[in-house]
C-alpha cells in the first residue's frame, strides 16, 4: 500500500460512511441497515438466532502473518459458523472495531473488504457497528444474526444414545497452519534474511487464515431431510467439542481414530513439525467444521458424501468417553491440549 | 472486597457457568438463552431491532473512578438507549468481554451484578457472549434486540419542515458529572491526601455513571398515540444530535436556548467549574435522553408532561441550524465541542 490517509481526517461519521459506501442489502428481512441507532429485522415466520465473538489483537490473532484482508474474512465466517451450527442460516451481521492510530484508512479499509467477501459468499449483509479507538491493538466484535424455522434448530444437549457422530471436512489443519506461521515467525525475528518456508503449505495455512463456514453441509442436511440430533462447530478441537455434546446430552462418547478425516497435506506438515496428526485433528481447534450427531437410520442418506465423516457414536454416560486407536487401544478422551493419549 | 480468586482457575467454561448462573428469562420470546452455539429469539407478528457498541478502557471509560457495577449498568442501559430511540421495546442482550489478568472473579462479579441490574430494570434477557483475555486493559462489547411491531421504528431521516424538537430529561448533567471526576482524579494524582469533594454532586456523579434509557417516554408517547417523525438518542450532545436529524431529514433547526432544560444541580456545577450550562447541555453528550420531532399538534399531549421540554423546531434546510439565545441573538449551531458558539 502506497497511501496512507489518517483516520482522524474523516472523524467516526466520515469513517463509517466511507467503509459502507458500498453496501448492497442482500436479505428482504434487512429492513433498516447502518446508519441509524438500531438495525431492523423482519423474520416474520421464522425465529431469530443470534451469536457473537470478540477477537482480541494478541490474543486471538497476530497481525505480523494476517493479512488484514483475510482477518475481516475470518472473523465474519467464524461467528456465521456459529449459526449454521444451529441449523440455522445468517442472514446479517454486525460489526464492531476498535484500533490505534497506527491503522490507516487503508489498512482498514483492507480488512474490510474481507468483511464485504465473507458477506457476499454466505448472503448477509452489514446491518451495523460502532468504531473507536483503542488504547492498545485492534479489537474485532462480531455479532450474527440469522433465522430458523421455528423448532428446528439444533442444540448441543439432544443427543441420544446409538446416535453416530459425524464431522465434516477434515480436521488438524487450521492448528498445522498455525504452528507453521508461529515457527516461521520466530525464524524471522531470530534472523530477518531467512526468507519464510511456506511452499508446498498453502493448505494448512489457507485452514488457519481464512476458514469457512460450513453453509453446504446445513443446505445439505435440509435437502436430505436430516436433522441433527445435537450439533455444533468445530473451534476447540474435535475431543473438547463432542465433550461439551456429551456432557450436556448426559451421555458417553466412543470415536475411533482411522475415521477422524485429516487431509493429506495436514499429515505431512504434522509429520514435518513431528507432531500426531490425530492429536492435532482432537485438540488442535479452529477448524470451524461442524460437529453433528444423528439417527442410525440416516447414515444411507450421509454414506455418499464425502465431506461427511462418521466418526463414532454416543453411548450411556455410565461407559464414558473413550477413542479406539488404529492398533486397537482404548483410550480416555480428554478436552484439551497435548496429553489427549493419556492411557486409563 | 476481600477475597481474591483467579479467574484460570475456574477456565473459560467454569467463568461462564458462574457468570450465568442466576439468570432467569424474562421474555417469552427468549427460546434459546446462554450456553449454546448461538441463542434462539422469537419476535413472530414483530421486527426485530438490532443495536451494538463497543467500550475500550481508558477511552469510554476510567476504572479509577467508575465503580464496575455501575460499569456494567452503564454498558447495558446506553445500549437499550439505541433501541428505545427506533421507537421499539428491547428484549435481550449479548455481553461479551475481555480482560487481562488483573481482573479477580470478584471483580468481574461486581461488573455482572450492574449488568443484571440493568437487564432486571429494562425488562431484558442476556443471552449470550463470549470472554476472553485481553493484553491491555477491559473491553466490553454489548449488542441489545428488542422488538417493534412492524413499520412503526422511528428513523432519523423522517423530521418534516415545522415539525417541534422535543428532548427528554435534561441536558448537560453527565459531562459535568465526568468533569468533575476527572478534576478530583487529577487532584487525587497530585495530593493524594486530599479527600475528594464529592458532596452535593450526587446528581451530576449519578448522570455520568448510572444513566439510564427513557423506557418511560418511549411507553407514554406510545400511550397517548404519538409517533414521532424522528428520533434518536443524545450521545453526543444535542448540538451534533440534531445536526444529524437535520442533515438526514435535509431540513433546517431552529433552538431556543432558554427552552433547554437544564437541572438546577447542572446549572450550579457548570458555574463552579466556569462553564457555561447551554454550552455543556449543546455539546456535553453522554445524557442519553431521547432527541424527537413531532407534528405539532400532537403539542397538547405532552404539554403538561414534566419529562418532555419544546426545544425548537425544523424548518427548511435554506435557512440552515441556528439557536436563539435568551438575549436574543442568533448562532449557528454547529456540531461539537466549546466553540458551540459561533456568532455568523
Amino acid at each position: 500500500m502506497e497511501e496512507r490517509t489518517e483516520i482522524q481526517d474523516l472523524g467516526e461519521f466520515g469513517l463509517i460512511d466511507f467503509l459502507t459506501r458500498n453496501i448492497e442489502i442482500q436479505n428482504a428481512s434487512t429492513i433498516l441497515g447502518v446508519g441509524d441507532d438500531a438495525a431492523i429485522i423482519d423474520h416474520f415466520g421464522k425465529q431469530t438466532v443470534v451469536s457473537t465473538d470478540l477477537l482480541v489483537e494478541g490474543v486471538h490473532f497476530d497481525l505480523m502473518y494476517t493479512p488484514l484482508k483475510h482477518l475481516g474474512y475470518k472473523s465474519v465466517a467464524v461467528n456465521l459458523s456459529d449459526i449454521y451450527a444451529m441449523n440455522a442460516t445468517p442472514t446479517q451481521i454486525t460489526m464492531s472495531l476498535a484500533f490505534s492510530n497506527r491503522f490507516s484508512l487503508e489498512a482498514l479499509n483492507e480488512f474490510y473488504e474481507g468483511v464485504y467477501a465473507a458477506c457476499e459468499k454466505y448472503g448477509v449483509d452489514l446491518v451495523g457497528g460502532d468504531t473507536s479507538n483503542s488504547l492498545k491493538g485492534f479489537i474485532i466484535s462480531v455479532t450474527a444474526i440469522g433465522e430458523v424455522t421455528p423448532d428446528t434448530f439444533v442444540k448441543r444437549s439432544t443427543a441420544q444414545k446409538g446416535d453416530l457422530i459425524c464431522v465434516s471436512g477434515d480436521l488438524g489443519g487450521a492448528f498445522l497452519g498455525l504452528t507453521l506461521l508461529e515457527r516461521e515467525k520466530k525464524i524471522f525475528l531470530e534472523s530477518p534474511d531467512v526468507k519464510p518456508d511456506l511452499e508446498n503449505e498453502t493448505y494448512i495455512i489457507g485452514r488457519q487464515l481464512k476458514p469457512e463456514a460450513r453453509k453446504d453441509i446445513v443446505e445439505f442436511l435440509e435437502q436430505e431431510n436430516i436433522t441433527p440430533t445435537a450439533m455444533m462447530d468445530i473451534s476447540d478441537g474435535l475431543s473438547s467439542d463432542i465433550l461439551h455434546i456429551a456432557k450436556q446430552s448426559n451421555l458417553g462418547v466412543i470415536l475411533y481414530e482411522e475415521k477422524i478425516p485429516i487431509a493429506q497435506e495436514s499429515r505431512e506438515a504434522a509429520l514435518k513439525f513431528g507432531l500426531d496428526p490425530t492429536a492435532a485433528a482432537l485438540s488442535g481447534g479452529e477448524d470451524y467444521e461442524l460437529l453433528f450427531t444423528m439417527k442410525q437410520e440416516d447414515y444411507d442418506k450421509i454414506v455418499l458424501n464425502e465431506q461427511i465423516s462418521v466418526v463414532g457414536y454416543m453411548t450411556d454416560i455410565s461407559e464414558g468417553a473413550h477413542i479406539i486407536t488404529k492398533g486397537g487401544n482404548k483410550f480416555k478422551l480428554v478436552a484439551q491440549g497435548w496429553n489427549a493419549f493419556k492411557q486409563e
